[in-house]
């Protein structure tokens, strides 16, 4: 019996994965995974302007869609939609859901909606499951980091279908990106709307290259990952409450570093 | 054709809910519901000491499990599990779901979790689907109170089953709780573990009776909900993104009082 396992590390962005827009999906049935959000944002790995009060370092909710190539819930380089903005922004989803929701109506491009909870420290875990469809294989979702203007990690239509057969495990490293539509520079900036809206941009630890952003560090080739994904194919038997999630450390800040 | 549709609108507290301890579920198949958190936690219904700042009024994200009697997430009267205080105290899921997991992997008490995202202001509404099971007709839940001590709002082991159908439509008032594990006084109070742990207890607006109490206000009989929460069943032509989500309004501060 053939194990597939594709471990991928993306060093820099995640929209340079194959995102299968001409790719064919010819596996043969629904596939359910179970998915588990790092936060790598400690005071060790970002020591500037780390905020430890009202409030400290954390993730937000993670909101995630199941999508055919011809939606997309956000796009490094593309203006945010008002919803990624508004979770960007303030962590409120209800208007990201309803455009998911009407792109599922009017096109049929999305297969289903999921959500983890938030995590209250910025180093922590969160998971739930998502399931996938030979015509709706893409997967994208955001998490917001919290506090910050309108910063997020995410994954942008990351494919799980292979041909013929599903992925058995991917892992991506997630690094900052800025929503363009709030201009503040650091953690605890007050809000200060981008007029005219900017589009999504990646922040490194040299754009924006002014020493006040609290991710500039110019000693640095490319920041450390904020943040990390694995998504596990469940078999069958494991639908439901399944070993992968079991597998994982009681307290949720015990990080597991799954790419060895 | 017979529309079985029942509102259940409890006044007090929802842990006084037929929990189906003996009843017997006969419906034949899994059944999937849209469920539907609304805040109604504004300025206006409760205007002592509400949250206007770091952090304003909100609601945490939403971690729910449908289960058998075999297992409860939380209960008035008794003390809170570290899941659930972990919960009430930072929002935090991790050891709740956890325990969750534990609990469907030892005895076999829990069909699944499933999670809605925070809601970044006191009104507002959050969303996702669940499913249960005729073994497991019970739906748990609970969702912080963004600022408190350790506060938070829920359902304790409703029954979505009621003899060999399912029922359509469960609306329900929801009250604030106190998970007994933090001494604050007020949304802001700081930090003030309670030792020894107290039991799960309901806010009311006379108890704690004590005129620093956030949510003391001696001219009322009841307090106002502060939530409420609606369970629509899907139809099978509804699975994956479903009316019931549809015909909600665009913004989610637009509340629509579906008990009317």
């Amino acid at each position: 019996k053939v194990i597939w396992t594709v471990l991928v590390t993306i060093l820099g962005y995640a929209s340079s994965l194959p995102v299968g827009e001409d790719a064919l999906c010819t596996a043969e049935e629904l596939a359910k995974y179970r998915i588990i959000f790092t936060g790598k944002w400690s005071q060790t790995a970002f020591p500037k302007q780390y905020p430890l009060y009202r409030p400290p370092a954390q993730w937000s909710s993670l909101l995630g869609v199941t999508h055919s190539s011809d939606y997309s819930m956000w796009k490094k380089n593309e203006y945010a939609s008002n919803g990624v903005r508004d979770f960007a922004e303030k962590g409120e989803a209800w208007a990201l859901m309803k455009e998911i929701e009407e792109a599922g109506e009017k096109i049929q491009s999305v297969h289903g909606i999921f959500s983890a909870p938030a995590i209250s420290s910025g180093t922590g875990q969160t998971s739930t499951e998502l399931e996938v469809h030979p015509r709706h294989p893409l997967v994208s979702f955001v998490v917001r980091i919290v506090p910050s203007p309108d910063w997020f990690v995410g994954i942008d239509s990351l494919n799980l279908c292979e041909g013929d057969h599903w992925m058995d495990e991917v892992s991506v490293d997630l690094f900052p990106y800025d929503a363009g539509t709030d201009s503040g520079f650091t953690f605890s900036s007050p809000n200060f709307a981008t007029i005219p809206q900017d589009t999504v941009t990646e922040i490194t630890c040299s754009s924006p290259s002014h020493p006040a952003n609290s991710f500039y560090y110019p000693k640095l080739k490319i920041l450390p990952p904020i943040a990390q994904v694995t998504m596990v194919k469940l078999k069958k038997s494991q639908l439901g409450l399944s070993a992968p999630f079991i597998n994982l450390p009681a307290k949720s800040n015990e990080i597991i570093d799954t790419v060895s």
